[in-house]
């Protein structure tokens, strides 16, 4: 899988994954009313529900049209689907399948980890298959999902099993971008070491018979918002591709990020969600206003784009 | 809401939750017979998916009109419903719909947690409420649920925050039943302590300002399987309560809990899964056969909560 990722990202030239986080916030009051007036026949549940979910997947749907041709991936945040229910699973279930009819790789950012039996079941939800009355059934289907490595190698490997029966790729959180990150994963342990580098270390075990040319379906979330860190796990994780979040509304700049990548070029993909689908509500893109919503998220993804082909052209 | 939960626990004399983790292979084939046959007219999807899930469904309803009485709360692995898609996403949220008909505290195992904004949409779904135009609503409706603590304060808060608004409560990972738990909760830092007692520490500060009675609604999850581990916890976190998982099928013994609970006879909830539902396919219980397995369960219940009880005097 991480081939094919690879493949769309050369094609594009954009190490970019548009984060599908539609908070309802985001979501400009027309297109809501829309959803409101055209979707009331069909309702099965509590409207409110149903007419948020609905215009979250229109939301979606121009946005993934607006932008499907400039990037290789997106990463719809399943949390901002749970939060709406049923209608909201189903959402993420139509943006998931849209995405895919629209040639995009998924990376589901689901952040699951458990136990051995529940990690399995969670691998076969979101990458694998579910073999149910004779009926081998995709469930969530996406290409990637992330994962949380508290619980250590018998919550992973469930996932790398699914990776590697279904050619499927999985992103290890190892140092994430958010503001108290450290306050367990830079814990320096006995051997003077940060944890973050025991998880990248276990990130090289569990991906070394997952490989798919040069880099592994195994990979690592490391935020933008820590560029040496970044420098020391790119270095330490060769052949693991590097998920980047943070860059944007959470801080990090091009410049910031050229040490994710490796000399090829390669190595990394990063991520912008807010800074993306929210463009709208940004000084620069301001003047699209709501409507055009989905035409700002274009010009940022442009504007991305060349801030990072600039970056690395520069270093 | 830590106080509805011990007075639950007081009123059954069952530290227990029952774990709804619903697996396919331990549904009894005429159930799963059934469920096709009555629930055909119905389908609205995948035929397979939809028939699983109202297995499940239905299986669940059993053990919970079985058990209901005995114990305070139950204990849904999401991830059971979630590898049935929003057919199974749907049978979670029935399910915990009837056991708060059945007066059962329901712990959303979930084992959520990632950034801040992240975490505020978990936290929604599962213990808070969505504003929807105007609408105050419940979305899936735990009472408790699970929390990974990998992504440390900022992830762990919005939970927090959730509990504080709306009487719910959490508890946070700490040292997990699992065999490989140890790779990183176990790692010793420079101060010579090991992860899960900064993880430890950090419960009891996000716990401070939730106190309900002298609990927190901020718990911890500590395995059975680690009885060692959970005395130093025990001692290291006074006002959380501990729920364990790891009894029967992982291991843990009557014997093995004893240190974690406090003087006071409280402190700790301990969660059985297959242990009660798959009771019927065990050695003791396979009189009862897969026909009667919510009386197999009921009566695995009764044994574990003897063997608890019996531990717990004998200390």
């Amino acid at each position: 899988m991480i081939q094919k990722l690879i493949a769309r990202i050369q094609e594009t030239g954009a190490p970019i994954a548009v984060g599908l986080d539609p908070q309802m916030k985001f979501i400009p009051q027309a297109l809501l009313e829309d959803a409101k007036r055209e979707h009331h026949d069909n309702l099965l549940g509590e409207d409110e529900l149903e007419t948020a979910a609905e215009a979250v997947w229109r939301f979606n749907r121009e946005i993934i049209d607006a932008v499907h041709d400039l990037v290789p991936a997106v990463k719809p945040q399943i949390a901002m689907y749970e939060q709406l229910g049923i209608p909201g699973i189903a959402a993420f279930w139509k943006t998931v399948r849209y995405c895919h009819e629209k040639q995009l790789i998924v990376i589901g950012d689901v952040k699951r980890g458990d136990i051995g039996s529940t990690s399995a079941a969670y691998a076969q939800a979101h990458l694998g298959r579910v073999n149910l009355d004779g009926m081998d059934l995709s469930i969530f289907g996406e290409d990637f999902c992330t994962v949380n490595p508290y619980l250590g190698s018998d919550g992973v490997k469930p996932f790398v099993d699914v990776c590697n029966a279904q050619d499927k790729g999985i992103f290890v959180l190892v140092k994430t971008s958010n503001p108290s990150s450290g306050e367990f994963q830079d814990v320096k342990t006995a051997d003077g070491r940060p944890l973050y580098e025991l998880v990248g270390e276990k990130v090289n075990e569990w991906g070394r018979d997952s490989m798919d040319g040069s880099y592994s379906n195994v990979g690592a979330v490391v935020g933008a918002t820590y560029p040496e860190q970044g420098a020391a796990l790119r270095k330490q994780m060769p052949h693991a591709y590097i998920l980047v979040p943070g860059y944007g509304a959470q801080g990090g700049r091009g410049k910031d990020l050229v040490h994710f990548f490796n000399e090829d070029g390669l190595g990394a993909i990063v991520n912008s969600s807010r800074g993306i689908i929210a463009a709208y509500t940004q000084d620069a893109y301001r003047h699209f206003g709501p409507d055009r919503f989905a035409e700002a998220a274009r010009a940022a993804v442009i504007d991305m784009k060349e801030d990072i082909a600039g970056a690395l052209r520069g270093r």
